[in-house]
């Protein structure tokens, strides 16, 4: 097949692992005979040094004009000052809402090779494999009225029921090809949104019969993640909840290098690794790629349709670490090898 | 010293455990020789079926009119249906409101017998000892509008300079006691009551040179808490925020079921387990006390000035956990007893 991927590589390691990704992606359709075009195009800070914002026109028309979209990773310090109009991660933001991305996926599986990897004891998080379906184009981070004086900072936390139901659904449809369990994480003791958010996601499961249904409050879940974390399944929940949530369940797993995501039910899927920019290690040839490539296995499988092709990648990734090779932000006893390294095994093992 | 002490049950566990806290401090007055009164008054569910509403104004009144509030815990799932206004947990906002307080203090100490309990593994989190400083009577959970119709759910995430302020104070004086460190939790790259909140604390960190201040994003620092626990000293944070990360904090310590807190900066002091209600064991004899016998701890400190007696209600617990006496929920083959026992064993201590 032939398709086109926008890549942008962005900020601090994010040009790092895209390459990495890009490249197995470019492996995979020579050994499968599919051609893959690339568009490279600026976001974030980078985007904000060439062009002046954080997502220019250009690139935004150029990912609407590809079949998927791939992305490294946005966030500069050196931009702390900017008021938040003009960030780097503005550009992340507008990109997600200009694609009409609703929904990010965030698979949080344990590797059998990492478990002594994890910051917690084997016997609880061994066995532990969930994803988090984050609503990601509404809530506190996009609602209006926001604004910021002297005296006041104020943003709008407000869901409508259209959101919710088909946020609901791609976690209910999710869950039916996995263990068909659904937990949805709300604050409904405390919030009129999060009424809303729980009493459309009880109408949206009775579509879904076969699928058990609990609801959390957040501060319990945030618990629950660390302590039974092999006890969820699709874990659905809104915009800046699955934001905290997604990112403590990561590291469970080992690394947060480790973490791909797809943002999914806009015009064109996005692809990004969960891990950020990580400016402190940037350009040192450490970064882990493998949130990175198993993010492109992500694409292959959503926006492109090709399952074998993303299951390939996936086991690929799944014998490097076998094999006992990885970055240094695993820490387990492996061997470590740099950014260009692993990658490279990975596409050894393809 | 005579003093008047307010205590509200609730539900669930709540009077379960309120019953050993105020036995302790009967136990350290008759040891000290202070005279303190007690007043028992309905909240939350408890108060629903007595008089109709979660907090009954003769019970505000009652709390306005004593030194020091002890509170067990509110909810009970019976409720669920209730509107928001009318609910349980509303009796227990209304009373952090009511009171005055803008301060939850909740620390999260691991006990070097309980390093076992923790589900993180041991090298990662022996010798946490951190505070989570929650600004408690603003942000999501107050701010106005609200509403709830059929299709919208909305909140409004608020606050001012004055609020940030004075909550800042307090972790920075809080740090000063301690390793002097402040982590300062908000979403800056995305909202703008963060950017306020991040201002407003760099400049209240000006009068403490002392002390050293960092910035993270929430999604980090839930992670961190899980990754490095002990690099934390004083986190100062949102109300909402305080919520999720200090429930997730309190389990690295081997049971939610141990921890304290205080809200402080009313008319009144407030103290209470984190924990909650917890309906599934209520009246099953099971529930720890020792998160609300260390309430009772720093209600003698904060509230009574009675800082030696704080101490050795403290200390006792510490002798009973090493003695390797717990309650089931502390899960490393500690001899188990029940919630009166284990009270029993601190009193003797003491
Ligand atoms: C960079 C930031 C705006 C972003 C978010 O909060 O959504 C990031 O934390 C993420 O989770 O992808
Ligand atoms: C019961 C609920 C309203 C409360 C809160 O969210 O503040 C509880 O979770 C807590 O943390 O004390």
């Amino acid at each position: 097949m032939r398709a086109r991927i926008a890549v942008l590589p962005g900020d601090g390691i994010g040009p790092e692992v895209a390459r990495e990704a890009r490249a197995c992606l470019e492996q995979v359709a020579s050994l499968a005979g599919h051609a893959f075009q690339f568009l490279e195009l600026p976001i974030g800070s980078a985007a904000i040094d060439a062009c002046g914002t954080p997502l220019p026109d250009a690139t935004l028309e150029g990912c609407l004009a590809s079949d998927a979209v791939f992305l490294g990773a946005v966030g500069d310090p050196k931009h702390d000052a900017l008021p938040a109009h003009q960030k780097p991660e503005k550009g992340l933001l507008a990109l997600r809402k200009g694609l009409g991305a609703f929904a990010n996926i965030r698979p949080a599986f344990l590797h059998p090779a990492l478990v002594n990897a994890s910051p917690l004891r084997p016997e609880v998080v061994r066995g532990t494999d969930l994803v988090i379906v984050r609503e990601l184009a509404g809530g506190l981070y996009f609602g209006e009225p926001r604004s910021l004086t002297e005296d006041t900072g104020t943003n709008t936390l407000a869901y409508s029921r259209f959101e919710v139901e088909r946020i609901a659904r791609v976690a209910f449809e999710l869950a039916m090809g996995r263990r068909r369990k659904v937990t949805s994480v709300d604050k409904a003791n405390v919030l009129e949104s999060s009424l809303l958010w729980r009493s459309v996601v009880k109408e949206v499961a009775q579509g879904y019969p076969e699928v058990a249904l609990e609801h959390q409050y957040v501060d319990s879940c945030a618990m629950a993640i660390v302590t039974r974390p092999t006890s969820f399944d699709v874990v659905v929940t809104d915009n800046l909840f699955g934001d905290i949530l997604s990112d403590e369940a990561s590291v469970l797993t080992g690394s947060l290098g480790m973490l791909p995501s797809a943002s999914l039910g806009g015009k064109v899927g996005l692809y990004e690794p969960v891990h950020g920019s990580a400016p402190d290690i940037k350009g040192r040839g450490v970064a882990n790629p493998l949130g990175a490539i198993l993010s492109a296995a992500m694409l292959l499988r959503h926006s492109l349709g090709l399952e074998a092709e993303a299951a390939a990648l996936e086991a690929a990734v799944g014998r490097t670490l076998d094999a006992g090779y990885g970055t240094p932000d695993l820490k387990c006893g492996r061997n470590h090898v740099s950014t260009r390294g692993l990658a490279d095994l990975v596409r050894v093992n393809v």
